[in-house]
C-alpha cells in the first residue's frame, strides 16, 4: 500500500467541529489518473468507516485496492477522464492522523487525548487535500455508507467545492437502530479487559472485543436473506452435530469468525471508537437547524443517491428521504435502487449491479 | 411467584435427546382454572426463553404474570372454561432443573456438566407435568417465540396429546441470522473474564457480558420502525451533545442500558447460554429427515400461526412456511399477519393485537 500513498501535513492547528484542535495533523491519500488543465475533473472519494485511501491498485501500488473494480481506466470512475482523489479518513489509522498517531505536545499516542472527532472534520481535512492538489472544485463527490455523510459535509460546508455528488448506501443522518448497533460494538471493544481505558499496549490490543464487535457489524453490514441461501442450517463438521457449546459448529458462524478474525488485527481500536461515534453524531440538519437548511446549503448541479433493497444498516427510506429532499433544491436528482442481495455492503461486493449506475452517471455528465 | 409455583420430581432417570440423563429433575410450574371432569380442557403454553412459569397472577401469587394480561377469568385464555398450564422450560432457572441446579450426583451446581440442551427435552419435560396433572391430551398447545419450537417438538413427538396448535412469532428452525445474534450473545457471555468457564460465582456472576448480550437481544427482539419513532436522535442530556465518548448520550442507548441492567441480574448465564444454544439446535425437518415428514407426524385438529410483519428473528416468511407446511397435514390452519411496530416481542407487549386473535381461536372451537 505504500508505495502509492502520498501524505501531505497541514500547517499550523487543525481546528475541531466540536472544539479543540490538531497541531499539524497528517493527511495520507492516493490518487490515479491526471489533473487536467482546467483542473475541472478531480473525483473525490470518501471512504465508509474501515477502509484505508488504497481504493485501487496503480502502477505503484499494485495490490488491489477496496473498489478496484470501480476505479481505474475504462472502468466506471475513468482514469483516463478523471484525476481520483481518496483520503484515508482524519481519525483513521492508515496514514492519517488519529488516536493512534503521536501528538506533537506530549510525544505519545493521543490515544483517548484526540478531541472528539466528527465527520465534518473528516470532510475538511479531505477539503485541505484537495486544495493542496490544485482542485478548487471537484467534478463530483463520492460517498460511500459513512462516506456519504462525510460526503454531505464536504457539500454543505463548500458549497463552490463540489458540482456532483453521489451518495451510495448513506444518509442525512444515523437513526437509533444503527446508534445501537455501533454503540453496543464501541461497549463491547471498551468492555474488553485489555482496552485499558484506551491505553492498551500496541502489541496486545483488546482483540477479542474488536472480534466480537466486527461479528455484530457483519450481521447489519450483511442481510438475512444472503446468509439464508448461502449457509442455511450447515454444519461446519459432524462433530459440531454433537451440540458442543462453546465450539464453532453452524457455517454462519464459521464464516463470522473468519471474518472478524481478518479485520481485528488491522484497525486501531481507538481510532475504530471514534469514527464509529462519528458516525452517530453527523446531522445534517445541524447545519442550519433543519434538514431542509441543510439541504439549501448544497449547491450542486447534479445528484444521484443509490439504495439497496436489503440494507439495514442504512435502510432504503432513508436514501429516499435523501434524495427526496436534496431534489427540492437540485432538480437534476436521480435514485436508484438496487435490488442487491448483500445488504449494505452490496457496493464493495455486488459490483455488476453498481458498475452501470456509476458509468451512466459519468456518461450522463454535460462536460463530456 | 413462589405462592403459585407447583412443582413435580420426575422419578428416575430422564433421558436427554442428544444424549444423557438427569436424576429425577424437578420441574416448576403454575396452572390457572380446573381440570374439567372428561379432562380435556387443558392448555399448556410453552414460553419464550427467558420467562418462568408465572404467566399470570392469580389468588396465590397476585404479582403480575408475563402474559397477564391474556390469560384470566374472561380473558382470551379463559381461565373460566380452560385448565391452564404453564412448566417453566427445563434447563431454566425459575425452579425447573438447570445448568444453575445441584447435580444429586455431585452435590455440586451442574454448570457445564449438564448435558447438551434441546428442545425436544423442554417439550418432554412439559409432556410429563402434563401427564402427572391427569391430561392425556390437551385441548391447545401455544407457544411463543422459543416456546413455538418446543410446542412444535411436543405436538411432533406426542402427537396424541395435543389437539390444537398456537405458534406466536415462531418457526420450524433457526435461520442463519437468528443463529449468528445468538451464537454471537453467547460468545459475548463466555468472554466476560467473569464467566470462568462457567464456574463464575453465583454473586459474582459475568454481569457485564449478560448486559451487552441483552442489549444485542433487544435490537432483535424490537424493530427499527419502533425506534425511530420512540427514540429519533433524542439526546438524554445536553452535556451528552458534547460527544463525550463513552458515556450514554442518545436516548436509545439509556433505553438498552436499563433493559439490559433489569434483564442481567435476574437470569442464571450458563441457563442462558443452554436455552440459547437449544433454539439454535432445533429443527424440524430432524423429525422424519425432512420438514415435510415432520408435518407429517402431527396430528392435530385446527392451527393458528401468528406472525408480525416487522420480527427479525423470526421473520413473517418463516411464519408462512410453517402455516404452508402444517396445512398440508391439517386443512383448519389459519395464518394472522398483524402490522406490529414492536417487531418479535410485540406478542409480550401489543396486547391489543393479539388478545382478538386468540379469543376468536378459542370461541371458533367446536367443543365450545
Amino acid at each position: 500500500m505504500s508505495g502509492a500513498r502520498k501524505k501531505v501535513t497541514l500547517d499550523g492547528r487543525f481546528q475541531m467541529h466540536r472544539g479543540g484542535y490538531l497541531e499539524s495533523p497528517t493527511l495520507a491519500y492516493e490518487t490515479w489518473g491526471e489533473l487536467n488543465a482546467s483542473r475541472d475533473n478531480g473525483v473525490l472519494i470518501f471512504s465508509g468507516l474501515s477502509p484505508s485511501a488504497h481504493a485501487a491498485s496503480s502502477a505503484d501500488d499494485p495490490s488491489a485496492g477496496w473498489w478496484e473494480d470501480m476505479i481505474g481506466p475504462e472502468l466506471p470512475i475513468d482514469t483516463d477522464r478523471f484525476f481520483v482523489i481518496c483520503v484515508n479518513s482524519l481519525g483513521s489509522c492508515f496514514g492519517s492522523t488519529g488516536p493512534a498517531s503521536i501528538n506533537p505536545k506530549t510525544n505519545e499516542m493521543y490515544r483517548l487525548e484526540f478531541p472528539v472527532l466528527t465527520l465534518e472534520d473528516v470532510a475538511e481535512a479531505a477539503w485541505r487535500v484537495v486544495e493542496h492538489l490544485g482542485v478548487e472544485a471537484v467534478h463530483t463527490v463520492i460517498g460511500c455508507s459513512m462516506g456519504g455523510m462525510s460526503g454531505l459535509a464536504f457539500c454543505v460546508r463548500h458549497p463552490d467545492a463540489a458540482r456532483r455528488f453521489i451518495s451510495i448506501s448513506s444518509a442525512t443522518r444515523a437513526e437509533p437502530f444503527s446508534i445501537a448497533v455501533r454503540s453496543l460494538q464501541r461497549e463491547i471493544i471498551r468492555s474488553d479487559e485489555k482496552w485499558l481505558n484506551g491505553n492498551y499496549a500496541v502489541d496486545d490490543p483488546p482483540i477479542i472485543g474488536q472480534r466480537l464487535a466486527r461479528k455484530l457489524g457483519m450481521m447489519t453490514y450483511r442481510s438475512a436473506e444472503e446468509w439464508r441461501g448461502r449457509f442455511g442450517r450447515e454444519r461446519v463438521t459432524e462433530e459440531g452435530h454433537t451440540g458442543d457449546r462453546s465450539k464453532i459448529e453452524f457455517s454462519v458462524e464459521a464464516y463470522l469468525e473468519n471474518v472478524a478474525q481478518k479485520f481485528s488485527g488491522g484497525f486501531d481500536p481507538n481510532c475504530y471508537l471514534y469514527l464509529s461515534h462519528a458516525s452517530d453524531l453527523f446531522d445534517l440538519a445541524e447545519h442550519g437547524g433543519s434538514l431542509n437548511s441543510g439541504f439549501k446549503r448544497l449547491q450542486l448541479e447534479k445528484i444521484l443517491v443509490i439504495g439497496v433493497t436489503t440494507d439495514i444498516l442504512f435502510p432504503l427510506h432513508q436514501q429516499h428521504e435523501l434524495a427526496e429532499g436534496i431534489k427540492e433544491v437540485c432538480p437534476d436528482t436521480s435514485m436508484i435502487v438496487l435490488d442487491c442481495l448483500r445488504g449494505h455492503d452490496s457496493f464493495l461486493v455486488e459490483m455488476d449491479a453498481f458498475r452501470p449506475v456509476i458509468c451512466e452517471f459519468f456518461e450522463s455528465c454535460v462536460d463530456r
